[in-house]
């Protein structure tokens, strides 16, 4: 079979260096281009020494990159760029995976309200599948167009998707106590994460509202099979490079066998792991890696049911699930290219 | 004013060595003796380089050490060794702190239950005041031995102490997500604690039941004017060195300015301060100081109060607390020694 | 005695948040401005939560502030900045204490080289103490303008000079291998110093010519009597916050009891510690004060003399030593004001 | 080709787990016994999960464990184990790899005194080849023991090595300052490598004397054509987790293009990687991978001649050289096995 030729815009940042660190080695990947309107030009293992010998592509100017020509397309970039350049490729027949938020929330105005834009092609989003296999594996294979879900929804959309399609806890009720790595925040210089100030220390951000609280909404709703869905979603930062970790409460509404329900709901799926009962999943035996491995407590047998969910926010939580998809859009090996091994310590 | 002559007992650990770098630049302190069993002979200042030029004591044996002289003892030892001492001390008048757990806990049994030990005397533990100075200064000041709080305690039961106090919340449905610094582990060599374990990692511990729940747990429910208490409470443990930030969440069960309700309920007390609506604690901004900083958020209006809480363990969890104690027991100022700022970055 | 009254120009990064750290419990000094043109009207306490409750000034815009009243100023802005605008103060009789780079090194040509700029002031650099008290201490009390040394300087100069004052080892031939965390590039958002960049990493840089090199080779020159210094001078960033190690190496040209070499020219020195034999101090053990800590060593009885010099490179190697130096410059005890005990852990 | 049947002693410290992260995913090995006494019969995932799905085995005791039938077992024991049990095996014609230090060292009474113990197997010694692919590749190739070299003289070796070999430099003065990531220091519960101990922090060690240094020196001498080496060399710890970076100092004899020398002699090499002049290597760069990044600087033309080296301590320093060394052993492509792309951020 011919190698996919691949398509990555804007590779400047952390998403983008960890898609080139995945199909790089994918076997059934041709890297064909990856764009940068800054750094157009220089070979990308210039910026990126962990690349050398593995990609020697430079990166090219957007204006002059023949994505046309491409079998899929990535978007790397910031919100709101792939919304304006969509439509040319998908016109050209190309398949789409985007990255960032801009096909998320089918919502035009809650996506516009949480985004501060206004969406530059709000007809294109109700094509778009919101790329969670775990939910919504045949939308995915089918679609043009893929929304890659965001980390923090990610984690938490699989820690407490058993139990609202099962109906078993009051989903008026969720709290996601979620914790996020450094690099979350992008390869942009802040000061607010540079070393001196994030490292040895923790904090809650976002806490009157984060972007990523419509979109998690929208999926367990979803899973409600339609119930409205309250959730109080707090992130914080943790002075760690990788990782997110989501602890996650609810109400039980009935007596079942927790651990049960999780192992079975994720029988088949490749890259969700259910631990052993009485577990606590550690965000480094994922790191590096596509799994999200989780854990279900129902402490002193009360009516609280906690979930533990790890993801390494990089791979699960950005480049590695769109590869994924990627694989499920055109037949692959639903792993192929995603077998390293997390890397412990 | 004579100074007080001040007895350390297990000064080899976290604790210890933090009482002795708040306890030498104590103005009204004279520090008498620190005892090791392991240690005796060794110099304190050999062991920690940064208390050179500034403790000169070396450590004791304990049968040598002539604690019965001294005007107050702080244990800083591990669990259930105070308990098989503090009889003798107290009986030779001397006043004592204990850092560890044997006198936190009225209900015996449940204590026993916890620490997986019995009680070398329960009848000392009813005398104990537990030493949180903003729920219970009064019994302090004249108590002859303190029991110290445990950190996640602290930091739980300041967050949720005004809510309980003014009957604002459902106090059957408490929950504290709370996380540590890695030296709240102590400083035994364990596997889990190694920096290659601990470092670049986070991970829940303990959900199945922490030996701070009951403790918190008693306390809320003096809060709580002794109503019963549901509390879900989750340690996570933090790639940094100190700190504790917790955050808490309760459902509202009546309309108040809780901004209003925080600034008030600690605008007398030295240690606590409650910031701005809006903010978001850090624990760097509490590094090294007795300070607990608080932040009230009520998101989108709803009736979800969230309290984020974050002290330093070492200081206002453990010995920072306990010298405020102490100034309290002896009508020193409060603030007596406890001067130092935070260091930040 | 009436307090000082101080100023502080450029008060919104590491130096200048440290200066205040520092000068907020000073018992001789009152704060008098503290002045950032960005953030003029800012209360302090609202950028560094760290402060609250201690520091109460709000920046001031340059332009308003009544610097020409304080008893002493310190410029903790860029490079650059304070060449531009001491003489005025000067003239107004204020004293004056730069922590950048402006006054530091006396050949005008070679500062200009190094800092690729013109110097807007050279008449005045003659007249400038150079602020490293253990080599300066009686320029340094009589000066109107001292040239804090930088950090490396500081823990590489404080590491050679009591063998080059002897005339112990070949001065053509002293490497300075050098280590400093994070906080040494500055609060300013660059790409490198991000968390998810610098941490758990690293990496030398600056090898074929770094700006403190001229610096330490200045004052190299003067401990060695004027000899020609070949001095080869390494930099890398560690992922730690605080702290800089310098790890100095030099051939011994005469037999010497080492030990006692330093221990004797540092017996009055308050903040310089010499280690016993054997010893590697750790950054940690410095963290937060003013001290330098000092180990020397011989390996295998050979002619290798090898030097481990620790400092915090905010306190001794920026902020405190300013403060050592203004106490000096005003007939204060030395340590006013830096009596704070390193935090450890 | 029939896979190679694998074994691998003492599978609980990290340079076991990494051997397993790299052979579970290694085309022609299949594994086929782990052993440790202490954790027989349980699962190795059970210890890690992050190898979950990928490592089926469980612990065996050694006393049970069929090694005899193995093609090749690898020793991950601390030193003093391989040398009471290789003779054994060898008699049964397995091919041995040790990762300890029991056949580093030709010279019995070096051996012996840095290692403190008297050797088990002396004769032994002579038969082994010293697994470093860039300096022996031609006596690994038919080795039936492979003493794989030690992380700190594989990174110093390496950049040593062109300048040596081209007597380019004076070998009598040879400086290595080296830093090490904690896992350096093995998965032992020790208080000196303690996350709050380690973290935040940075120190010289073993100053006076490394084990690692009559190794180093041994291979130096070897690549100096048995001329006299003189090796200073100071290790110290660095609070990251995986990482060695050594910057090496020498005297240049002879003018010469430094960049070309490092280029050519590394030209065929899979695993070195000469950076463009003027680079500095990261750690990060080769973080979880086989490589070694070099690159070569003469500070302003001088005669003084600076190698940085990087290497991840557990692959190219550890687990991953000891499978370069097995891949060379059996014929395999040197490579095979070790395509995993470094982990950047």
């Amino acid at each position: 079979m011919a190698k996919l030729k691949v398509g990555i815009v804007g590779g400047t940042g952390y998403t983008g260096v960890e898609l080139l660190r995945l199909l790089a080695v994918h076997p059934a990947v041709e890297l064909a281009a990856i764009t940068s309107r800054s750094e157009a030009g220089l070979p990308v293992a210039d910026m990126f020494p962990s690349l050398r010998n593995h990609v020697s592509l430079a990166f090219t100017d957007p204006a002059k990159a023949d994505l046309g020509s491409c079998d899929v397309v990535f978007f790397a970039t910031p919100n709101g760029i792939a919304m304006q350049q969509v439509q040319d490729l998908l016109d050209q027949g190309v398949r789409v995976i985007d990255l960032a938020a801009d096909f998320r929330i089918r919502d035009i105005p809650t996506w516009e309200k949480w985004y501060g834009m206004s969406h530059a092609c709000p007809e294109v989003v109700a094509t778009a599948a919101y790329g969670l296999p775990e939910l919504n594996r045949e939308k995915i294979r089918s679609a043009q167009l893929v929304a890659n879900p965001g980390c923090y929804p990610t984690a938490v959309q699989l820690g407490f998707l058993p139990l609202l399609e099962a109906g078993a806890v009051d989903e008026s009720n969720l709290i996601a106590d979620a914790k996020s790595g450094v690099s979350g925040a992008g390869r942009k210089a802040e000061t607010h994460t540079l070393f001196a100030e994030a490292g040895d220390n923790f904090k809650a951000y976002g806490v009157p509202g984060h972007r990523h609280l419509p979109e998690i909404s929208q999926g367990l709703t979803e899973m409600a099979a339609g119930r409205k869905v309250g959730l109080t979603f707090v992130p914080h930062l943790v002075p760690m490079i990788r990782g997110i970790h989501a602890t996650m409460y609810a109400k039980l509404t009935k007596q079942l066998d927790l651990q049960r329900l999780f192992e079975e709901r994720y029988a088949n799926e490749p890259f969700v792991d259910v631990l052993p009962q009485g577990s606590h999943p550690e965000t480094r035996s994922v790191r590096g890696s596509n799994y999200c491995r989780i854990a279900v407590h129902q402490p002193q047998n009360g009516d609280t049911v906690i979930v533990l969910s790890v993801i390494d926010n990089l791979v699960k939580g950005a480049a590695g699930q769109a590869v994924q998809n990627m694989n499920i859009m055109f037949g692959l090996a639903e792993t192929a290219g995603l077998g390293v091994l997390p890397l412990l310590p």
